[in-house]
């Protein structure tokens, strides 16, 4: 429901805007949000999805809670609607998986405003249908504190599958993207940081204010699930695969497909780093030099808080794959990822300042605790 | 963690029964809950299932929160898992699916009982196993009130779906079981309802007080998900369908596999069959004397409420389905069902007092309400 911007200090009065899901009942709500799932999917006990031959199930679950992963401080319905989508998506693209669709269960307290839930569902809608994913299902219950449960559900060919223990020494590390400008984005939000004016105006959402200024902000608010960088790898291995007799012996997809491991980096790049790690029982040189920043973050807030915020702030989405390193060199030159190091046998991971750096500090988990 | 049952004047201190998952933190907890899930499911960002050609994958959600669809009043963290689990598995049963795995979402405040999430577990657990089914994965998070968020995923031949909107006029209603067992369990735990001793004492739960002396409790705190009476029907027109060119050409599972509508009747039986009447649009005479209640409850609550808590108690997980006669006939001589009407082309669902009755009363919906 947009702002009129030509009478900004006479707004509109909106009928509905102080409706609460309490005054329509649950079963109006229900007929609210039908719109927004795919068409045919609701209506029986279960929804039904095609899969197709000789491609396995992939699953992946996130619970958020009002006040823990977001608040309406800090992020607007739709962008909780669109985060909590992208979010388990992301976990779909880091398995190498294609979406197929997620259900919504979703715990609201009396006073939620139906505007609240509707803008949350245009989120979530707005984040699955650029990635060809539906919502298929759900369940609303009575709850204290609003409760978004969102499953995603999406489909890999077996001999594709992304997978952590899969990485072994001699592989080269890429990133799909900068780190550290969720973090920025929040920190804006929160008021830590303040930007100078001319940076891009966020466009999603009519009710943003001015602390929007910024494409941190929207790497916050609206992550994208990196599926375009594993349709890209997808397609390199496919063409290389045909001329290169060390990466794949035919055009085909299928077997020999090279392994590749890796994860997304919802909780932080040193995370994701570390838990590959111990997956797979591998080492890692990674070179801090080379962690690609969001352009300008080191000029505001300076080289080290940069690179923490890189490291530790979390919530980038972007993938951290562990690469043969002869499909990581031209993977790097599609510019859909940048190496960051190579995985190694020492079993530890390191950072190193530069690549020549003959001695590093070894990387360690960030303290985020949800308990 | 049985009690001793030996010395019940002098429990034996439990130096873990205090521990709140605050205390042990949330890494701790995620180790103390792998056990319960499968193995090689965890550790990578979603979990991977094997689907077989030719099914469509089936999904459903449920969530749960603490003081609205369980209180500690009445449900063991046990059953409150037992019933979460077997709640989604009915769907899936009700969708003619054959369960793989679920994913947990759990909402907790600081100070819940380690004790409490690992009961939780493994009544899921327990109840998972007794179908085949596993834990594949979750999400845990700090939440104001204990929430549960649990979706399923099954697989289903894309011919053996069941759909509430398949039913037509002329398909015998059958039902897998009786109705009100459930509610009246409910009442007994909350002391609307005392019977007298001498019924079977329920084995699941050492901590259960001397209320749990009735099957009905056991009904309502661990329900059975009808895939037995799925997978009976299925064995029949498999058997039958060889002999009888009305039911299939074959004695494959493949088509023509006759249509079958239908679904559980966790909101009630009532509630399912206007559920069916409305999506399929064919109207159902059912003969309220015909509906199997639960052994003794007539007698204990009086015809009247038995009949109630039948229609709209809720939660007894029994499957509701229209069939084609040649099947109803042979699948109700196996015991798995009984039947209790008629589709009609009348458009609406009437209730009949006996078989011959010419005047029927329309059924409604109860009315409970979420919000």
């Amino acid at each position: 429901m947009p702002v009129p911007s030509s009478q900004p200090s006479q707004p509109i009065a909106d009928p509905i805007a102080d409706t609460t899901i309490a005054d329509i009942g649950e079963l109006a709500l229900i007929e609210r949000l039908k719109p927004f799932c795919a068409e045919g999917s609701i209506g029986d006990d279960a929804a039904l999805m095609a899969t197709r031959a000789d491609h396995q199930t992939v699953v992946t679950t996130d619970m958020l809670s009002e006040n823990v992963h977001f608040s309406d401080r800090t992020t607007p319905p739709y962008a909780v609607g669109w985060r909590a989508a992208a979010a388990n998506l992301s976990d779909l693209a880091a398995m190498g998986a294609r979406p197929l669709g997620i259900t919504v269960g979703l715990g609201l307290p009396k006073n939620t405003r139906l505007a609240w839930v509707e803008a949350l569902y245009q989120g979530m809608s707005d984040c699955l249908k650029a990635h060809g994913a539906v919502i298929v299902g759900g369940d609303l219950c009575r709850a204290r504190q609003r409760t978004v449960s969102i499953t995603a559900v999406g489909e890999v060919l077996s001999s594709q599958a992304i997978r952590r223990r899969s990485a072994i020494p001699g592989m080269t590390v890429v990133v799909t993207g900068p780190h550290g400008a969720s973090r920025a984005g929040l920190a804006l939000l929160l008021g830590e940081l303040t930007l100078s004016p001319g940076h891009e105006h966020c466009d999603y959402d009519s009710a943003c204010d001015s602390a929007c200024d910024s494409t941190w902000i929207r790497a916050h608010q609206m992550p994208f699930p990196r599926f375009d960088a594993v349709e890209a790898l997808r397609d390199l291995i496919s063409t290389t695969g045909s001329t290169r007799p060390d990466l794949a012996s035919s055009a085909s997809l299928a077997s020999p497909y090279p392994t590749i491991a890796g994860m997304d980096s919802s909780d932080g790049l040193a995370n994701a780093l570390l838990q590959i790690s111990e997956s797979a029982q591998v080492g890692m040189d990674i070179v801090s030099a080379d962690i690609p920043l969001p352009a300008g973050l080191s000029e505001v807030v300076g080289a080290q808080t940069a690179l923490e915020w890189a490291l530790y702030g979390g919530e980038d989405f972007e993938l951290v794959l562990c690469l043969p390193d002869a499909i990581a060199q031209p993977f790097i030159k599609t510019k859909f990822a940048t190496a960051i190091g190579q995985t190694t046998d020492s079993g530890i991971v390191q950072l190193l300042p530069e690549a020549n750096s003959k001695k590093g500090l070894p990387l360690t988990y960030g303290s985020y605790k949800h308990f």
